[in-house]
């Protein structure tokens, strides 16, 4: 894709543009997986997260954000200076954010006074994923009329999203992490009840305006220059992922995600998220044990064996590292960063049981599967 | 640049990237000439205008934006449905902005309501260049507050323009026209008034916000991620502008400019932009003969000349064509270009006196300069 | 295709490897047009040159050389450096190859003494082509059986070139003339005549063997470590070939080649080739005035214009300057390279008549022509 | 390097070419680690063995070849097909050149027939490595005036090797192992011995003729088109090696053998290489048990593993395997190819130890080394 990104650019009015665009749009809803609305923004992802609240949501409105960790709390900052009045359910950063405490703080709303849901799909900073179609069931059995808006950043395309049988009204999307390129595009993914929302409500805006967008993307165009070289890669990354089959993608991270729990419990650490079945399959969350520093452990990691693990953040920073296993990541690249981990643990001094990365080959072994074919 | 845009995106968060950070950062001072901020957003060059205006004003402000031409009109369509009360001096697309009606305006304007005067320097849809440094005159003539917002996403790096010499408060670019680069990073150049203003001024906002931003550039980093690739191809871009020397890149299109003027006098068609000294080095809108449609003109070149002509916006569609000649150009494809031009008026048989190219040689041949040293 | 040379390299013995040999394989033939056998080597052309006489001709055989230019005489320097007895047929440089001399010469030798006839295709040093089908026609009309060996470097994928109709031999060329490509690549089409020749002739060999080849090319595979990277920006630069067509590739050629002798022409200045019909649509080869240095106008030029014109090669030694209008090129790259020199021969006090470019142009303007619908 | 490549072809005769070619031939002098010549040829490294022989032995001269492997052969095969009388000293294709071996070869010659002795260096085929300075010592012990004649194609810049010190005469190297480039660019480096003896002796030759290169090579430019962007490549590799440091570089080559041999002795398989000190860094061949396909396992390992291994070659077809360690690699790509093995092993069937992966990290783990400061 990166080969894509460095053709020359091409003039974002001209006649050769519309295919770029419209393949953007086509394939954007593929890898979304709704017939509804997709939006391609110039800029990263932190834009599309603003796009999301600005186009549905006005000063003052009520919103319930979940806690599951550092990225959830950037996007409740977030909503926070915008003037939303963001209400948070806490978490201890371990988990998803359980459908249940959602529906009982909706049923407690009985005047309909919060306008949306927002969950990240997956946390970043805790390798947690969140049941998104559970949430949905949650609001619809409190008989709540609240939007569901979800991050999925870092999700889409490493692991399955259905925007349209989910019933998410807005989700928020970046380049970088699934679709494998570098930051430069974000998206906004939106069901027609939002979007109809956004005709008469939202904040004063312009550049993430829904309306502006719609009004053109019809024909491939943009109400402004769009980010061409970044479609460019963007459509040979849809297409990469379709060869290989979203579902093989999925089942692939699932196994590389597995076969790492497997070796930080061999090692005696603790996965951060405690949740099971919520585990993800794009990193993986560790905690150090008691009296030891994560982030000395990976300045040690970096410098002798040159893998460069994710530092805790926030309410965790120092006492977890991430490994992260997404994007264009085979077996052996797994078992060469589980191997950076275990002789990073040794050469740290952390209490460990030796054998962590047999014990991932062991699941690699035993959950070798046959891609089914592509779409 | 392409090239340097398609190495491996780096960890925006890991050690490396401050480098790549403040070097950026220092790098586009140099180009703005300022010794006050500069701030980076990964997103087109709208979405830096949309920055300039919700970092100073506030809903119901009140400012004076100048009737350049399109982009001018864009902008202060903005403007209004970010809820500004924006004014527009009224112009013909045919010059820059008029300082001395600037002035009188802001005479009128005693109870200092006017929170902002907006120019477009150069004027992409005219071909016009409106007389920054002679605003500024004019605000400080009427003893006026205003600040001064201009916008240069189509001069800077081409034309000259003196951030700090000319007192602009607000500057705002983009990475896709003389900084070489594909669309993808905006830019705002910030005064110190200006930042003050913002601190406790402006909109609510996140994404634009100048203070996020301003808190951790320091340390060559950004408050969420970064066109990491794209930073890597400016500063490559800015390395360039500087080995050529940014006065000879200006008198580079200067000269482009006027030899592409001859070649439209010599054909007997009309320069849009009639204020002598306010026409543009970086591209040359012709106005067609009464009775032929510069889009069709436009349409026959490109089938025959393969040659992709600007087209006329909104007030001047079909009326004009625009001659580029910005970035990496030199008199040769200056040459290429007006042969096409002048192959294609013959064969859409719109009336004209052959030679055109000819005489833009002549121009060439005698404006032949010496470059100065590079800095 | 610079980009497809920059993929990752695979590995020439894997499984993948047999389509990207069977397809170059295949393709040079259409590029030949040739059903017959095509090698293909990693080297320069000059190692196909080499490869075409060793496998056909023992030490002291005799063969008959035709002196189009200076790369006839490399050829000639490099046959009897190898050890073959080669004739030259003088030439004055100003034409191609004369097939009635040719004719003449093999009539007088009764004893079939004379191995092979070589000449050269599109001469890059002076601009003329050689008439190959009536250096056929010459061969049979002696009945004579000597091989025909053409070098078709600088002329194959620009100039029309049948090697099964025309009755050639062997042809010579390389990757970076019409096919667009940097230089590492180079050809051998290869008649069945030649090919069984050199079962049991040629001279002791080892890289340039034709039989190894063949004996493995089948499978898509090479004796030894192909050019890997090259093939994949061959197999691009074929299909690029194709797509635009490659009667519309010639015609576009000769084209260039009649506006650019207009040119010249109107300039006063002599083209070197003098036999019409024989110019080349590859380049065009100037003789400067008499008591003017073909050298130092063309160091003005590229000093003052940016533009390198080549320089005349040993016999042709500062009296002619080289223009040349080959590869990814159209009507205003050639009306901005005719500028440059136009401007050059100004600046260089060279006698001329002024408006050579406008006098291209009308050349263009009556030759625009349909292209025809691609293969 | 890939990206150094794909920059725009610079005409070879221009004025700017110059320092490209300098650059080039005095950086491989220090990858070669001589004062004296070092020719660079526009063909894979099967060209430059060819170079090696045709420009200091005449038909019908006798030398000394040294069966090390698969190369060593076809090596000799090549010589032979050139007429040179190639006589083998038989090895078992398990360790380097025996040294003792050919002294003794040379003290019979006393009438000084033999005029060469070739010895390849690094054995690809199995990963054997022969001690060049060695076989320098027993031809001076002998009191034999033949050339000391070298293949380092795969061991230059992976492994130790000192042209000057060492006393070889020719050396015969190419750009895709070591210097991680793509296949296209072979070396000959000589000394001033085998230069003298070139300018009378040799065979008949041209492409590959050192006296033509050499009287152009001083200037920067070569006698016929050079693998320009080939060079553009190789400057940028060299200049990598010397970042690195050359003894880091070997050192690193040292360390993951070591591992990747410990690895294998674990599983209970054996290295192909039995002479202990002569093992490659570069790669390592593994023996299979007996009844075991190496090739079905290598297939099975591809499969499910995507790890492309290497096969045997001629006399070990089927019997080993070959795993690669050269190059950009690093502890955690060399742990990800073991787990690929060890897993591909026990989805075969083959018997082995489990803990081969464990094995080799305990041996990185103790070797890990502090790197010396680059040149």
């Amino acid at each position: 894709m990166l080969r894509a990104i460095s053709k020359q650019t091409m003039d974002h009015r001209g006649p050769d543009f519309a295919e770029v665009g419209l393949t953007a749009i086509a394939g954007m809803k593929t890898i979304f997986k709704t017939k509804q609305r997709v939006f391609i923004y110039p800029s990263s992802g932190t834009g599309a997260w603003e796009a999301a609240l600005v186009n549905t949501l006005a000063e003052g409105d009520k919103v319930v954000m979940y806690e599951t960790g550092h990225f959830a709390t950037q996007w409740k900052k977030m909503a926070s200076k915008l003037g939303i009045d963001a209400e948070f359910i806490e978490g201890d950063w371990r988990s998803g954010a359980d459908a249940d405490r959602i529906e009982a703080r909706l049923r407690q709303d009985t005047g309909h006074e919060i306008k949306a849901v927002c969950v990240v799909h997956n946390e970043t900073s805790t390798g947690s994923v969140s049941p998104i179609a559970e949430v949905r069931r949650a609001i619809d059995a409190a008989g709540h009329p609240a939007l569901l808006m979800v991050d999925t950043i870092s999700g889409l395309a490493s692991i399955d999203f259905q925007f349209d049988t989910w019933g998410v009204d807005v989700a928020v999307s970046g380049s970088q992490k699934g679709l494998m390129l570098p930051p430069g595009l974000s998206f906004n993914a939106v069901s027609d009840k939002a979007f109809e929302l956004s005709k008469t409500g939202g904040m004063r805006r312009s550049y993430w305006d829904w309306q502006d967008m719609d009004a053109i993307n019809g024909s491939g165009y943009f109400p402004y220059t769009p980010g061409t070289n970044m479609l460019y890669g963007l459509n040979e990354a849809i297409a990469m992922l379709h060869e290989e089959g979203l579902d093989n993608v999925f089942a692939r991270h699932q196994r590389h995600g597995a076969a790492t729990r497997s070796a930080v419990r061999h090692w005696g650490l603790e996965v951060l998220c405690r949740q099971q079945g919520q585990e993800s399959g794009v990193l993986t969350a560790v905690l150090m044990p008691e009296g030891h520093s994560a982030d000395a452990f990976r300045a040690t990691t970096l410098q002798h064996y040159d893998i460069s693990l994710g530092n805790g953040l926030s309410k965790v920073a120092d006492r977890v590292f991430r490994i992260g296993h997404l994007g264009d990541f085979n077996d052996l690249t797994l078992a060469g960063t589980l191997t950076g981990v275990e002789l990073g643990l040794r050469k740290s001094g952390v209490p460990h049981t030796e054998g962590g990365v047999a014990a991932a080959m062991a699941v690699l072994e035993t959950t070798q599967f046959d891609t089914v074919a592509a779409e």
